[in-house]
């Protein structure tokens, strides 16, 4: 071990974006129906990959360093944050907005801002596992609770009681996904009222990547809290993902701790422009996520039939299931087959906490989603 | 103050893109000579444009995450870097490779990797001063010597001082430019002996993102090295600025390191690209360098001829120069009317140190830069 590196990174594991396939990236991409990481199953309409093509070539300078401050940008992101949060007058502006290399740089963000030194985090597993690692890898104690396994709720009495009593250091972030990674569910009213008993010294980061497919938001409740922050992303159903953006909704004092924090240049000119552009074309954009409703609906009524399978409800763009037997060694084996053999068919999912997370992809993908699981539990 | 905010980051002070100008972005950016961040003045070739722009198109797909693993662009980066070390057999692989969003990212994660809760890091100012604010942002203690005001010479001994006598905690690590900004000077055999000559449980970060323009490398040595990185960027020599990327070099156990600290999709697909794009087509890229070089040359030559200035030699694509005026209260004042008068025609430098460091430009711009300067000096 290098002598100059931190002696607790030395054990720490890293996200593996694609940990279902052989490699980093499957080789052969192409072929398969990546239904493993909720992305959209459409790139952007050609109309704007051209006009984006366009921008790149006419108005950006490559040679030149990107606009550091993101105004154009944020102004963009408050007035939709506004329409989503079903306001008609301008209550939020771009004071309230920070932007950044996905949610990813956020999250760090926010644990720096906050816990570093000084806090500990709360996370209710299964959650998004970025939480937990980003936080590790600044040194950051991450206090875990559980789940209800039938429901998906928080448990909150675990969690009361974690924030009630650690100490060195105590509970300084609370960090869910609203609806909920792996698992599909949104914030229920009681954990709503939870999360708003908590005191003020305890940020409350409410990540909200599905929105778009839930339309489950708690920005318009936003402005009497200032320990909540909302997090957004466009690479979900904007369609981004390559292109890393994300953002967040705050009070503007925890706004301008976040904007002193990221690197000063954190997005590139196209990744801005093409957020903007996402923006203003958002009625298109969004307009396929009615389909994924629907496709969902579909999946989940004809997977639920399948005796083998417990298959949850979903507020977003992925389902979540699990094999219904005993949790032990059998299962997982089981489990692990079934996933195998999807992929070995062409379907390539998420096998995460003893289920699959399947995202839902074009009607052709999902078609072949269910045929590949029939036949993978007939085996 | 917000309760749940680090109470150290309150009184921190972020780094400013554009500190000479009025808003974060000169409001008629066009218009201005943009003098102030050393980038090239040259975009990419409208050839190398349109392919990009052809690959965003028709290759990347805009809804898909981009590749976590960057093998492609480190197989080309390890390739150039062989070669900028004048090894003829492959001797960096992959595995020596980290890509960052910007250095900055890379720095941000060495700083994480080393220094975090253990660690203080030194710097010899007047340097870059994103290492202490990036630190600082961590909660790292930042130990600052200083140069002789001559030669911008690192004062070793009180370096070696501060590395003898720091404690809780102990330096950990120490970042040099190498040539220095915003000095224009490269390392000395002393200071490079001197650095050699430190404990293997302190990283040294050698930051090369001048190399282009200097040609002064250190990597051809890094190899019994492992606790030596070298930092890189495209966003000088490369014109690759407004894309957001650098790549270190170093011993793979730190490489591993740093490669579990980053962000997993910290890299937009068509910043990959690009990257991989300019060093496809380094030969026509730097083939521009020889003109800065020579515009540096006849810019220091005459500019050397003002009786009121000090101008340092460089070697870099930046200039950096004074007022020959003893450091009082009137310099500072005097210095920051030669700016203004400078901005005021239209040449936006940088103000930094009781300095103005300039960045060479087309040679229209720097006949404007010395025309604008010789009519400051006259009023």
């Amino acid at each position: 071990m290098l002598p100059f590196i931190r002696s607790d990174l030395a054990l720490f594991t890293a996200y593996k974006p694609h940990p279902g396939s052989d490699t980093a990236q499957p080789v052969s991409s192409n072929q398969l129906d990546r239904l493993d990481t909720n992305e959209s199953p459409y790139d952007l309409p050609s109309e704007l990959k051209e006009k984006l093509a366009w921008t790149y070539q006419q108005v950006i300078e490559t040679n030149r360093y990107p606009d550091g401050a993101h105004e154009e940008l944020k102004s963009a992101i408050a007035e939709y944050v506004n329409e989503s949060a079903g306001f008609s007058s301008p209550v939020f502006t771009t004071t309230n907005i920070s932007v950044g290399n996905g949610s990813d740089e956020l999250i760090r963000s926010l644990l720096i801002a906050t816990c570093l030194g000084e806090g500990s985090v709360l996370v209710a597993n299964p959650t998004f596992s970025m939480y937990a690692i980003l936080a590790k890898t600044l040194g950051i104690s991450v206090v875990e609770v559980n789940r209800n396994e039938t429901t998906f709720e928080m448990n909150l009495e675990a969690a009361q009681t974690a924030i009630e009593q650690t100490q060195n250091p105590p509970i300084r972030a609370i960090f869910v996904v609203h609806p909920n990674s792996p698992t599909a569910n949104a914030l229920t009213a009681r954990e709503i009222a939870w999360l708003k008993s908590l005191p003020e010294h305890i940020l409350v980061v409410i990540d909200e990547a599905y929105f778009e497919f839930s339309q489950t938001t708690i920005v318009n409740e936003l402005l009497p809290l200032p320990n909540w922050v909302v997090l957004r992303t466009f690479s979900k159903a904007f369609r981004l993902a390559a292109m890393r953006v994300g953002y967040c909704v705050a009070h503007p004092e925890l706004i301008a701790i976040l904007e002193k924090v990221r690197l000063p240049y954190n997005l590139p000119s196209l990744s801005m422009a093409a957020a903007l552009v996402a923006l203003q074309n958002r009625k298109l954009l969004l307009g396929s996520v009615p389909q994924t409703l629907n496709e969902r609906a579909k999946l989940i009524e004809t997977l639920s039939q399948q005796p083998e399978l417990q298959v949850w409800d979903s507020a977003t763009n992925f389902i979540y299931l699990r094999l219904k037997q005993n949790a032990s060694q059998l299962q997982d084996t089981t489990l692990k087959a079934l996933n195998q053999q999807l992929k070995a068919n062409g379907t390539l999912v998420r096998e995460i906490y003893g289920g699959l997370r399947i995202t839902i992809g074009t009607p052709e993908e999902n078609a072949r989603t269910l045929k590949n699981l029939q036949v993978a539990l007939q085996v």
